[in-house]
């Protein structure tokens, strides 16, 4: 009696933000195990941004999923079959093992395994996992910053956002958070820590933002671009440094939207603006997460998570995503532990 | 008897590029030295796209020149009386003298004494001075060459733009230049040792590029912004630096030009996009001209010089270079030494 595998695979390729229609769910029988093999069953499913990326056509960092394929995704999840003593049944692991019940990999696939088992494994896939990576990279190895200096964060609430400023100010930064609706703008005070928290919906935006810089940002880590990044670059202070992220209010780059341009603001600030991938920096992930993990049971870094129950909800995900339906990090739980 | 000091004053603040009515040329009588203070007779004039910066309203790196003022500029001139025993009449000096006959000043104005007397003073305000250390800290301090990497440099052949394609060829680096007309077109392959160079204004431009760049573009050295600019940042390579030097394209920063935007370039190919303003770092000034007069001794890195004689051609000269009328670094003569 073989198990069946729910799967939810990219149906057609999107023409920008990836929609419910582009996805199907099906079902498949699980492959046995080969030599050397184990078998992961999904617990929690990650919904990323980065996931628009990831199923486009356009030159991107990595092959698009193609058309029928189940949908790439980070996933955390149980070893419930082996045969590579290596890793005994009941090891906690994550890696990309895609929108799916079971991934039968080999061991080579796994990311890591989770030994932080006195936190949530859910964590995995965000305060611990790529999200938190990626605040902690992006902000101290790029964005570079110093104790007193300004710090700008968009998408400031969100799964990356809110690590970042936490951990800003963790170094000793003034931090100003960006999001949007008064719900986000409360939580990015309230949970978050921010000392400002603006709502770029708001039309008084422009003058809030000025305002609360003041002398001027040292720091703008962006994960938006789009009108938000245009109004911060105008307020860049010598020597400041744009950590660029992601491109969430962007719904589409072919062709390329216009925006006013950079360079002079780059020019006479001295300023730099710099992207990266977090793939490219898998050396630093364990010395990093020793952080967050301290970080987060020490109670100074707070995460929330979103979760909706059942794979049925995968296929709406990433477009609620850029909806901004979620609080905290989304993700999809399919099973339990 | 006092002596006649012409000299050239802004007259009114200009909207974009400074035009010959923006200044009138007038005359005024030298003051008396006072203790302390040296007199020095300008030779040579420089004329740079920066100046437009200077004379503008627009917040800048510097005070605007003020209406009525002497319009500020590099020169290269004599001492030609002195009451500072350290600066004895007959030394060469460069510093911001201004277009004027002459500057009495005290020795703190002074950037630095010429001692490389084998070379022709005039370098000193090119190759030997703010061109050839922009060019030296922009590409080997910014761009950070690897050898073999792809080098590409806008405004090509001109007094910044000839020294970066050159110094990237003495990094190991493969070069294209880009330059508007044949006749620059062949100057930079011929003179200046591109290894590619492209004409802007050709139908053809943006496929001779992508073919020139093949695999990509490591190092984007831009002194122009604008469409050249777009066309080049669509074939940057993973890790690739783009220097942002000058923006001699746009005509007018307020309000702020569109462009296509350039985040996912820098994102998907985790790309780093950096200004600077060569007067920050003078601290490498010394070094710097001694592997530039190195290199100039021994033929290796070549200049074209485009005199104007007299300090009536003042007043067209920033226009005049933003027209692209110059072949080469763009000085002003208006004394024998």
């Amino acid at each position: 009696m073989s198990l069946i595998n729910r799967q939810v695979l990219l149906k057609s390729r999107p023409q920008g933000i990836p929609q419910a229609d582009n996805f199907s769910l099906s079902s498949a029988p699980v492959p046995a195990l080969l030599p050397g093999q184990v078998r992961v069953r999904n617990i929690y499913l990650s919904v990323e941004p980065a996931m628009r990326g990831w199923v486009s056509a356009v030159r991107n960092y990595s092959e698009p999923v193609p058309i029928g394929g189940v949908m790439r995704s980070f996933t955390v999840g149980v070893v419930d079959a082996s045969s590579d003593p290596a890793w005994p049944e009941g090891t906690w692991v994550t890696g990309l093992f895609g929108w799916q019940d079971y991934a039968v990999v080999t061991a080579s696939a796994i990311d890591r395994v989770i030994t932080d088992r006195d936190l949530p494994m859910s964590t995995a896939l965000g305060v611990l996992g790529i999200n938190g990576l990626t605040a902690h990279h992006g902000l101290l190895k790029i964005g570079e910053p110093q104790p007193g200096q300004t710090v700008v964060v968009s998408t400031a609430a969100g799964a990356v956002g809110s690590c970042v400023g936490q951990i800003a100010k963790l170094m000793g930064c003034r931090t100003i958070g960006i999001t949007g609706g008064e719900r986000k703008r409360q939580l990015c005070l309230d949970t978050f820590g921010y000392d400002h928290a603006l709502d770029y919906k708001s039309e008084a935006f422009a003058e809030q933002l000025a305002q609360a810089c003041g002398g001027g940002v040292d720091i703008y880590f962006d994960n938006t671009a789009g009108p938000i990044s245009d109004a911060v670059m105008r307020h860049l202070r010598p020597g400041a440094r744009v950590v660029v992220c992601g491109t969430a209010s962007i719904s589409n780059w072919d062709p390329l939207p216009q925006g006013p341009r950079v360079e002079r603001h780059l020019l006479i600030n001295r300023a730099r603006m710099q992207g990266f991938v977090i793939f490219d920096h898998r050396d630093g992930f364990a010395d990093a997460l020793v952080d967050l993990a301290g970080w987060v049971r020490q109670g100074k870094l707070r995460y929330l998570e979103d979760v909706l129950d059942g794979i049925e909800h995968a296929p709406d995900a990433i477009a609620s995503l850029y909806r901004g339906d979620n609080l905290g990090k989304r993700l999809i739980r399919i099973a339990s532990i």
